[in-house]
């Protein structure tokens, strides 16, 4: 078995305890094995098509008149009092046949460049949490120190692919302005495809203009090469608002990336059984691809899933539970169903990094890897149930992206590995530490894990008996401060700075 | 999707503090899904290849008398002088060959009967630990108190199926003597499956004994309906001990189960590949199972795996890795490539209970569970690299071991499942929370953990802020305040206990 694994630390300035981690290289996985698939093809089959009678029968809400004229131009039956519109199954399947099974995100490093579809995972941080923590400080509201810090974090850890929108919430910053000022800082601070804001038209434009900076290249050159993508959800039950599906045209008409989720918590948001809420999810996910396709045919979209349940006793969310890992699975089948790319997540609704934090996200993320998820969102860093970005959980969870990702290392041997020689030379009952075979390969030979202890009882307690939690904050706090910058070239910063202030001018105090 | 959950605590007495936990009833999971099969033909090929050559070029020591005596009857070339006994490929295949495929094992409460084999799950509690460690009274050495309480949970947890040998080490016991002892607390503190000590011929015999007493049946019954089972490892590389072989063939004889488990460390007791360490895994367990096909054609064994790796910067020995978790599933595919049983383990190598610790189980559970292993071992309350026995660890396992169950269930519906009268009557962007398709199905439609707090932050807070490690502690108090005797009938006792006092007059104090 041949694996890389490689590159020491950035160089060290200062007076910092130095943890050095060693990581493996930025290299999303490959999951060669044969996805987990919990439906048979009847299932498949069944959930298929009562989500198509869901999409013509009862229809769905759509607030945006840009979208309800585009459905009628596709031919939908649009009931404008209502705002509900509903489309014929072959309009739906007609649509979705035209989206790329496959396509390319670059972003301003091309290093950085990822493949959304077949059967590549890609890791992304936590999205969206109001509150931020770590072990030194407490728990607070989102601020943007904390989010900078988070922009750092997920450029250094190699095993974080992309960002998800607003990691946190920078709630220190005004609402109208805040998408300009955080695109900023992810175009400077990192190197790394990240989502942008889906609320309204105007975000997701000032986003790829952002990004078109940044490349040096014309806005409208993006169409041939995506660099943009956001994430919209179905308030579901069944409402598409305004702000998410004319940020979605906006995007398709850029020929930019659009991931559709529905959001769908069994119990709550679809009826209480999987099955129902597959068909909700999946219906509501193919109305708003179809329509995308409608838009600007072959447009990058992605088939979303986000199905977990409610604690029925108290109607909190639940992730990581039985039904959200198989859920995971059952998502990828109807994705790959539909040649659709597929997001799915790693989440956790514990409170504190703890076993349970654990257990849930690895329930989630070996049901997403094994479902073929190619987009894993919210998988480094997120609690509480997305309340909360936890500078110790990112630690913990790329330590279990990087042994998952070592996991889907394919097995790859030759003859001289099986080390028959060496099982002669050695004397039964004896040991090869000492080998040539071993000599040869020990160093590469097993993953190499940054957050693992494996030192003895004894030599443990005298380290001072640290769990992984608290050895996650010595490394956070150690990378930011051996972080670098990743080099963006000054011109397009300036450029970039110059095209904030300017819109900044021009939105104002006013909310947009 | 239908699922049982229910089965309330025990009636409660006196003034414990009630944690009434929920549990799922005991009912061993089917892995209806295809298993994960990291290796390809060629490479299940290359490996068998290899292990039959180091069997037949290489050879393995074996050091019985006995044993050598059987293998040269088999065919087998024997040089007395090393003891090294060598097998033609053909003579290892014909008695593989005559190893069952599946078989069920019967304790003396036959509704904790196990089937070994097939797609069947069986979680096995920690076996073996030198010691024993609980939040309120620390780390200490392993004796007969926290043996016994072991065996009280294990049998009060419904999602442990089996008891591996000797949980923790009863070290205040005389050692020639305590495998009486330990037997006699098995059978009356619990109705479930254990494994017998192997080492020699003795012990294995005297749990013989004693399961056909608490059965009720004479010893040589056993063969029709196997009771006694026990687990030999190999002494890797290649050294097959008197103790164990002999242990082994004695089983054979009365037609129990044997787990032939080759003790496979990559990088120490194997070179530092993984397709040496299967080889070699493979070779050795072939090599015995052989051996007790020859003593009794279609006796029940099953083909053990325990191939991880060591930190080769310590020499430690490391589980949960991800090389760990690859070798559980390819273990399952040589198992079925032979038509055996496959017996894996779900281990940490962590100081405490932690992220790590539950990061690496769940490593190593999904290796298990996605490789189909029939018998998981180790997969409760294994801590340190199998060093001490843990009170947390194993209540928070046991959360695990049900989930991983729950996840197991097929996913079945049918057509009201969908609940599209609910979706069409439920306005867009409202909820299902009251609608009667969810009241008529919500108090069984999701996996209950009893471990997960699902409590908002602000709840949480209130409540004490426990973390799950914390909560454990309330759980394994509580459960063994509200133990019941699964109750053995009274002449079975007295009978068990009489033979125990007359086997330790005979033993003395000599070691057998």
């Amino acid at each position: 078995m041949r694996r890389g694994r490689r590159q020491a630390a950035a160089t060290r300035q200062g007076d910092v305890k130095q943890i050095a981690i060693q990581q493996s290289p930025f290299t999303p996985p490959q999951n060669h094995m044969a996805p987990l698939q919990p439906l048979s093809d009847d299932q498949i089959s069944a959930i298929h098509e009562t989500s198509l009678r869901i999409i013509s029968e009862i229809g769905i809400e759509v607030m945006s008149d840009k979208a309800r004229t585009l459905y009628r131009d596709m031919g939908g039956e649009v009931d404008d009092a209502s705002q509900i519109v509903r489309l014929d199954p072959d309009i739906i399947l007609e649509k979705i046949a035209l989206a790329p099974s496959k396509f390319t995100l670059t972003p301003w490093d091309s290093a950085h460049s990822l493949t959304i579809g077949g059967n590549q995972l890609n890791f992304g941080m936590v999205s969206g949490a109001p509150n931020v923590h770590d072990a030194i400080h407490g728990r607070r509201s989102g601020n943007l120190a904390d989010y900078t810090n988070f922009i750092k974090l997920g450029q250094s850890f190699n095993t974080i692919h992309f960002f998800g929108n607003q990691t946190l919430a920078p709630n220190d910053l005004p609402v109208n302005t805040r998408h300009l000022t955080t695109n900023l800082i992810n175009l400077t601070h990192s190197s790394k495809i990240f989502l942008s804001m889906s609320i309204g038209k105007t975000r997701v434009l000032d986003t790829a203009n952002m990004l078109a900076i940044a490349r040096g290249l014309p806005v409208e050159a993006l169409a041939d090469s995506p660099s943009c993508i956001t994430n919209i959800s179905i308030n579901s039950p069944r409402k598409f608002d305004s702000e998410m599906s004319d940020a979605a045209i906006a995007l398709a008409e850029l020929g930019q990336a659009v991931v559709v989720t529905p959001f769908t918590l069994m119990g709550a948001m679809t009826p209480v059984t999987l099955a129902a809420a597959l068909a909700q999810q999946n219906a509501e996910a193919l109305f708003a691809i179809a329509l995308l396709q409608h838009v600007r045919a072959g447009a990058p979209v992605v088939y979303g899933g986000f199905t977990s349940n409610v604690d029925m006793k108290s109607g909190a969310p639940a992730f990581g539970t039985p039904e959200n890992s198989l859920a995971n699975m059952a998502g990828g089948q109807l994705a790959r169903h539909y040649k659709l790319p597929y997001r799915t997540s790693a989440c956790s609704a514990s409170n504190t990094v703890d076993a349970q934090a654990v257990w849930e996200t690895q329930m989630a993320l070996w049901g997403a890897a094994t479902g073929h998820g190619n987009m894993i969102y919210h998988a480094a860093g997120w609690g509480e149930g997305g309340l909360v970005a936890s500078y110790e959980k990112l630690v913990v969870d790329c330590e279990m992206l990087q042994a998952m990702t070592a996991m889907l290392q394919p097995i790859q041997f030759e003859a001289d590995d099986f080390g028959f020689e060496a099982i002669k030379e050695t004397l039964p009952g004896g040991h090869f530490f000492g080998s040539d075979h071993t000599l040869a390969r020990y160093q590469t030979a097993f993953y190499s894990p940054f957050l693992s202890n494996w030192q003895n009882h004894e030599s443990w307690q005298q380290a001072g008996a640290k769990g992984a939690t608290e050895r996650a904050t010595d490394i956070w706090q150690d990378m930011l401060a051996t972080y670098e910058m990743p080099g963006l070239a000054q011109d397009r910063v300036e450029a970039l700075e110059a095209y904030v202030a300017k819109r900044c001018e021009e939105i104002g105090s006013s909310d947009i």
